[in-house]
This record gives structure tokens, C-alpha cells and sequence, in this order.
């Protein structure tokens, strides 16, 4: 199956500002991209990276500049299933995204908190997505609209996606890879000292 | 099997404080002990309230007003397996919970978002718990020191609880049961009008 990873290769993961500068905020969205490439290709898919911007990475590339929504809707309607895995999935795991791929359903969606929705499979060429918002409830709502089946997937990996400082704790209780390596090079450990798990930077 | 639900029943969900007064914070603390014992019902087992005070439940309590890991310790160390299913894990679904129920290992464990162990499955008389911290972490070394083997279940619905208002929102999107009711009677409601999912109380 064909996995389209939409990746903003422009400025990315600003809300980590307070850790990391904008250098590094590409790098750091770079090594997620790349794990989560990785993890796709484990399950035997082939991922292709949907960019605003030219990436460097071993997997075919599709430049669109479009806002999100606009560019994923181009890449569906066909007759085969797809699959819309996020970027910023920093703990998927081969394991979490078979699980995923295999569910049966029209359209199988991977929840994020807080409303997103971090991951699709798109078996039905009308489904559409709108990406704004709390986008599950969208979703949910466009598959019943045209009547097909919409099903959710019960996964904390493909559930957290990496936008805030406090996300950084489950990349060093859960993560592994280039991401999690590229934390520990930086210097980004973990401290309990107060009772509750914090991120906290050596470096800074 | 034993289900064993640790509920702190003295000013609980502190941390809601921004939403709900203290005599709320009670009531949404039981409905969503409440909705977690019907869950743990649905599967088949036997839950049983670990308690610092007299609660009103229908299933049987066990009063001790020891500190969490002391209360929970005292339960584990028999033949029996025994699980441990924290009360405020609102998403909490039959399903979730019969997957965590039947999966294999000496220890299966439920991480929470930000490096708690929000449930449990313990095979083995020798392990002990201990929440303090990122417990997740200390289960894993603790089964790890006594050569038992510890398998994490990937669960988004065993992963949320419920201690802040942003925890909220989860609720809204994927709740059901009392918990649900009593959030929509007190007029919690989920606003996306800035594109992120924000929980807002018309009451106040």
C-alpha cells in the first residue's frame, strides 16, 4: 500500500522554540520523518513523502505547497487504499502501524490527542479529509455523510505526535531511533525530581 | 481475575481546580470510578475498590489510608494474577481493557502519558509497585531485577488520565458513560474555533 507522510518541511515544530532554534527544529523534524519512513518500510509499505519544500530523504517525494488538507485530498480518490501517516509520529513502531494497516474498515483512523488525526487508511475513493480542528470528529463525521465505515485504532503511539516540550517525555520513556538519539546528543534527559516526569536541557 | 482500582478519595483531581469546586471535583472523580468498575465488570472480572475512605460503590471497597504504592503493595504478592486499573482512566473501554486483561506476560503494564503506570496485570508474586515518578520506568527495572518478563500494551484509551483540564478535551472526543453525562450537565463543551481543541465551561 502506497503511505503518503505529509512532512512541513518550512519552519517546522515552532512550539518547540523554547528547547531547540530553528536549526534544530528542522533537524530534530527530519530525524522523526526519517524514523517514521523507516517504520513504514518495516511493515512492507511503500511511503512517499508529501513536501512544501525539497527534502532530503531515500523515499520517493511529491512537492505540493498547498495547505495540508489540500495536498492530502489530491493524493486520494484513486481506486487503490492509502494510508496518511504523520511526520511527527515519533513513537510508531512497525509493530503499532501493522496493527493500523491491517484494521479492517473503510476508513481506519489513528486518533491524536487532542483532537488531530494522526494517521488514515483511506479504502473508499470519496472519502475526503479536513485537517482543521478537532479533526477525528471531522472525520467521523465526513465517513458517516457518504455512508462508509469508520473506524478507530485504540494505539498511545500512534496517538502522540511531537509538537510541545511535554511531548519530548514519551521520546525518552518510549522512543528509540535517530530521534531519540538526536535528543540524548543534545542533551535533553528526563528528570522526576519533583514527583511528576519532566524534559529538561542541559545544554540551555 | 481480582481487579484492584485504587481511588483517592480526599479531595481528589486537584488540578481541575480551574473548572470544577471541590464538591464537583468528588462527583466527577466517582463517575469516573464508577464508569472504570462497569468496564472492568464488562470483561468478565471482579474489580474491588482499594479506598482511603468510605465511597459509595456497588462492588466490594478495601479501606487503607497508606500512601498509593503501599496500599496497592499489600494487595500483590499472592498466587493469583491481579490487575490494578487506576479510577480516573475515563477512556477506559470493555475492549481496552480485555485486551490489557488477556495479553501475555509476567507483568503487563498500561504507561500513562507522562510516564505513569496506569494499569496493570501482575503474574508473578514478586513483583512490588512503586508510583513514584515515572513509574513506568521503575515497573520496567523492577521486573527487569527479578528476571520477570514486562510487556507494555499500546493503548491510547489506557494511556489518558484524567488529572488536568486539557485532559478534558479527550473526554469530549472519545467519552462515554457517566463521566460524559456529567461533563455535558455541567456545560463542558469542546470550542475549535482557534483550530486546536479547547475545552470551555459555559457556567463560568
Amino acid at each position: 500500500m502506497r503511505v503518503v507522510v505529509p512532512f512541513g518541511g518550512d519552519s517546522p515544530k515552532t512550539r518547540l522554540a523554547p528547547f531547540f532554534d530553528a536549526d534544530e527544529r528542522r533537524d530534530f523534524a527530519l530525524a522523526m520523518l526519517r524514523d517514521v519512513l523507516d517504520a513504514v518500510e518495516s511493515t512492507g509499505n511503500d511511503p512517499v513523502v508529501l513536501t512544501d519544500r525539497p527534502v532530503d530523504v531515500h523515499v520517493p517525494t511529491i512537492l505540493d505547497d498547498r495547505p495540508l488538507t489540500d495536498a492530502v485530498n489530491d493524493q486520494l480518490g484513486g481506486d487503490d487504499p492509502i494510508a496518511v501517516v504523520m511526520a511527527d509520529l515519533a513513537l510508531a513502531t512497525p509493530a503499532s502501524l501493522t496493527r493500523l494497516f491491517e484494521m479492517e474498515g473503510d476508513v481506519v483512523a489513528a486518533p491524536g490527542l487532542g483532537g488531530g488525526t494522526n494517521a488514515l487508511v483511506v479504502r473508499t475513493p470519496e472519502f475526503v479529509v479536513d485537517y482543521h480542528g478537532a479533526s477525528i470528529a471531522d472525520h467521523r463525521e465526513i465517513a458517516d455523510d457518504i455512508g462508509v465505515s469508520f473506524v478507530e485504532i485504540d494505539s498511545m503511539r500512534l496517538a502522540v505526535d511531537i509538537d510541545e516540550p511535554s511531548d519530548l517525555v514519551e521520546i525518552l520513556l518510549h522512543g528509540r531511533g535517530r530521534t531519540r538519539e538526536w535528543l540524548d546528543e543534545l542533551g535533553v534527559t528526563l528528570d522526576t525530581t519533583d514527583g511528576r516526569a519532566e524534559v529538561v536541557c542541559h545544554r540551555r
